[in-house]
């Protein structure tokens, strides 16, 4: 069985997004959409109208679709009276009622269709002193009568301020979160991984020194020797906290078996980076048994290509590390060829870096306990990025854990 | 003078956001427009077409327009060969060098339409090795042939990923951001609050503790007086440290003339709190001279009124404050009337409770030192809400400055 | 075999922090201390003078700890010239060299100490030009004499600025940080958790909504019933959407098995409010059957006590929600006996809520993705809380793994 | 008149750190101490005693003291049964109560040590059912006995928590705050700077692009030309758009007079380095009159020398940027002469990277609205690092109104 319905839209629908919103409610719902009739204006001065035919197999999801239209300004051709239903209780609404949005509202009764007063969010709509007005749950008395549904109600939804040179203020669409369920983006993201290497492309890894500090280089390294990373791009703190762990079982003075230390006062990295250096490479240290696990030993054992680029900040550096940014962005480019899929975990810096020089068909997930790390890529150009904020640690342990069972 | 241009564009124009963008990118511009020709793509599977007519006064603004479209996926119309110019120098592109984007991108040489290499931000567009390739900026040769303008270029935009079952993650369009010229936001806020007063209607504000304890309640006093607060919501901890600085001149402990203190061990809050609550009423307190300065005092003076509504982690409370939350929502209500413009300082709490209630139609700022309170806000449906993140002592200072002239 | 060392300092020892940092670098290598002489300042002109007694049984956590005292001024008693050895390569410092602090610096030769030239961080101690310079590991030559050790190397540290009328920065002794293993915190907390159920205490948590949005629900719940949630604290939102979730499969309008949907424009949460409402308790709705899981189902099935406050933002409220927050408090006062444990989850306002009525007595551990919830309960009084910057979901879900199998 | 007291405390007062923090308190609050008689614990087992003479001019700041050192568990010596004032009206305690710990405590009465029930911050101690408990001031009923002031009260802290390997919590002692008075702190650096310029010494400033994008410009401008910035670290970002702002007008894109514009799709910066690139190096373009204005243009025309170290993310990059980074660090230490007092404003790349090349004995601000940066420069060593976390736009605008008169 198929449901159908039709609704309309009327304002500025096109330069002002809210056409766009309206199907991306349509599609998100599950729902299909043929647009039948789409009268646009021409200039910005003039509105749009645009009538929608929607089908869906399911009455519940389209009831809920629906309703979301509604509160989007978006309402259904053929209406009729809004129907009330009593309050079953002081501070009950009926089962069904219409929640109510911040909008200009209007409901119809006896045909005529009466202006909601003092709109305000998830109230309901009462008949009340002869009109209709919002009110709180808390405040509902029994019997009252209450809309139900969304027959009858028509939502008026304003243009939204267009950014012009009165205005300065930027809308804020969405946002990148924290507050989402971090296990299931570990399993899409396994899943992304999987679908790269079936379709023989390469994996390419952006990472900061946060991985180690924070317990995550045993997964990370278990990644690389399955076969998930295929390249890593990151700087000298990077690989130096990842050997200094290895050789002195600290990371930035902290032991990373005990969780305790002092945060300065170490100098273990410095002696972990003079110690490469005494032999030349990363690589001819792990050769030498200088360097016996961690990241950089089981990429250098799997022989898996890395590009470490300074900045100023850096101590040392280890022997691999570009010096010179300009020949480090060269050195980045040449190891772009077949990536398929970029993770970029804990870093700012290599992550724009990278973001930089990367096509936009490449995609590209980006993993910060910073939520400003993601925004801040994105706003530099790499549209495609998406946004995952969580635990570093915890983050490489789960998935690990989906990808080759659990490594700690 | 004016300038006119043909552009035209293809793919899911309108549910992937495309044509309301280009349209926004040209109104943003300054430059006016009229859709020439729209078939639009009836389902999700269909493509759309546009074309769009441009017009603007300023030759160099339309090229930043078409640059700018171009970079969007909006081509020009009427196209020709793209123009080579060699490059000067060594690392030194020719001046009205094409920047290229990381989206495909095509290079029109002798009629034929040559797909770009390595398509990457911010590169030329040079020929080299009987191709076309983008070349960093330091990797230029002097002589080779560089890209012009925006003619005979054309960009392809694949449409953004549309959140669907198969992915979970956010597109970020836009974030709330520190890094605006602050002075400005400020200027024109006061022209919000100019313009409100001006309409006859009332200015309310929504205050958090943390315009005491940056300075910034003088400023905020001097408002109440020059009549640019006709209403404050807040709750006990901003009423009890605007006291606590007028009685012992601290707050939260700290010497505010000085800045010095300890963060506990003080008491001075709670025995602000205990002496007011022995007059009965702030107002009271004030009348007994008990309190002589500070904001609560200027809007007890001003004959303003205020709903201070309790949270679970207050001390005392003062004796004005509403206890029971869903009363002094109620009270809240109450004061909406009239309400013209809105602006939230420094508190989540009670900024997102007056969103709550707050017709959409009534403008919002929203001022916080930190991005995340100003996205909450919109996420919890007061999308009118205007975000503005900086310091707030500092940015009352300002604002007080703009409207009353200095005041400290 | 027992390593022992004497050591001596001088300056504001006391006042100043100094010794009683001394003492916790010896204690925090492992090492025993004996003040051999403590000669006071009495005043804080005065300054004072120790010499303590170190012994520890390995000779290199010895050298270590020796090291780390001498980066902070505390310098052995007995000593000789330096002892210098050329570095092997360009670039290259021997090994076992001195690594420097940025404090002003001495260093013995043939008997005189040795001002060092420009102190700088990490740097290597160079003879050249006739005086000792730092050298950074890059710019060191092949066979300059760098100095290996602590011995004939006195560092002298300034006390640190004091808060007085004239500065108003404070001072950052520490930090509270996401860069720790965080596997390691868990497993940490699970054995606090062991133990408190193991001298017959109960367990306190406070949690906020994230825990549902973030997908942990399952997860708590599962600790509620294998006994290791004796009683909860929360607000409106926490219960709310934990029964949305179990009515809808939604939080907050996101559906939690795909991670998709719209932030607005849900209602689910105020529909899941009402239906409750019209049962007159969480429990009755959930004996009617109408909530049938996750975490308030949890607890009544469990029957542990719950306490939720409500807040002026709370749309509804659900019907065992207090309104008024002083008698939420009461409530929360009266569950506070024998609690032997808290664990505040991602809630600010009922975690500083809980810290202001909780015994500085109970241990107290702070979970939060943002690092700022963590400071500012500590900044309130809560002294002994314990800080773990993570992501929620990820965290229950190592919790309850830890403390009763995997339950996802 | 000198008000004289004598405390006295007893514990591991030591290596607790309870000693210096007691002295701190003293000296914090403007009085002068003694100490008679210290008994220092010579091992870690061991409890240290300490008898304190404290000397003050003002009573009532020696009271406040004496509260202040008794909620930290230093009790006076002498002392007498406490005094019990009867409420005097229901919900209000009387003046001077004593304002309780979540400490343990003991109240004195007929001469014996009562203990007090429920430990909880913020409440008065009441005589209620024959013992002495801690009651809320909402609860407390009018006519019940309430201790008065710090006399026959003995407050007993615990040790704070060791950094042990049984846990791997760190204790937060203090930290850096968004929530202090700025135009206060401003007014200081600004009396750092006019010090340093007196003693003859050289300010240095390490910035990063937000000076630009926040509208900061004009005001270090006027700085440079006043004399207050001697030599000026920084990167690529900063000198780009100071250009880019010059040249075009924008920022990143925005419109720096209006506010507005678009994140991406700007090249305006990519067109100000091609340009500067034509001339070599920034000071040529400036006498070539194609910069004319902002900060790189202030510094060249003042003769005051820039160091701009270049970082992987860098397009472009300007000319006198250095591309190695080692180098950099060299150019950067070269100019470290003579400089007796640094800021560092919205960077923590180039902040970092100054303060490890930094010796500790210059003084050294850190100002940026994340309060994160300022807490990594102290945790990498810079611990005399001073934090401001403010507005980047406001913050230079205000220090010039200072320096140099309002200047925007």
């Amino acid at each position: 069985m198929t449901i159908t319905e039709v609704v309309q839209m009327q304002g500025h629908l096109i330069d002002s997004g809210m056409l766009s919103r309206a199907l991306d409610d349509i599609l998100g719902a599950g729902a299909d959409y043929e647009i039948q009739n789409l009268l646009f204006g021409k200039t910005k001065n003039d509105e749009s109208t645009a009538r929608i035919y929607i089908s869906h197999p399911d009455q519940t999801a389209m009831n809920d679709l629906l309703v979301r239209l509604q509160n989007h300004g978006v309402n259904p051709v053929e209406t009729s009276d809004a129907e009330l239903v009593p309050a079953p209780m002081d501070g009950v609404f009926p089962e069904g009622f219409h929640s109510s949005t911040n909008f200009e509202t209007f409901v119809r009764l006896d045909g005529q269709w009466i202006s909601v007063q003092n709109p305000e969010m998830d109230c309901g709509l009462v008949l009340r002193d002869g009109g209709v007005t919002t009110v709180p749950m808390s405040d509902v008395e029994a019997g009252e009568p209450v809309v139900i549904g969304f027959l009858g109600v028509k939502v008026v939804v304003p243009p939204p301020p267009r950014p012009a040179s009165e205005s300065i203020f930027e809308f804020m669409n969405s946002v990148v979160s924290s507050e989402k369920p971090q296990a299931l983006q570990v399993r899409q993201i396994a899943d992304q991984m999987r679908d790269c290497k079936a379709a023989g492309k390469r994996i390419l890894w952006v990472g900061g020194p946060a991985i180690v500090h924070t317990g995550g280089s045993p997964a990370l390294s278990a990644l690389v020797e399955a076969g998930y990373v295929d390249v890593l791009f990151g700087g000298n703190a990077l690989a130096t906290h990842d050997i200094e762990a290895n050789m002195y079982g600290t990371s930035l003075g902290i032991d990373l078996s005990k969780g305790s230390g002092v945060e300065h006062g170490h100098e273990n990295h410095i002696r972990a980076i003079n110690r490469v250096r005494a032999h030349g490479t990363i690589a001819a240290a792990v050769e030498a048994g200088v360097i016996t696990g961690g990241l950089m030993h089981a990429l250098v054992k799997a022989d898996k290509p890395f590009v470490l680029v300074g900045s100023v900040r850096d101590d040392g550096p280890l022997p691999d590390v570009y010096a010179d940014v300009i020949e480090g962005q060269r050195a980045m480019r040449a190891e772009l060829k077949d990536v398929g899929f970029a993770i970029m975990v804990a870093t700012m810096l290599h992550a724009i870096a990278t973001g930089n020089i990367l096509p936009a068909s490449v995609p590209l997930v980006c993993v910060d306990i910073n939520p400003s790390t993601v925004t801040k890529l994105a706003d530099r150009g790499s549209a495609q990025a998406q946004g995952v904020v969580t635990d570093i640690g915890l983050f490489l342990e789960q998935l690990a854990f989906e990808l080759v069972g659990r490594t700690s």
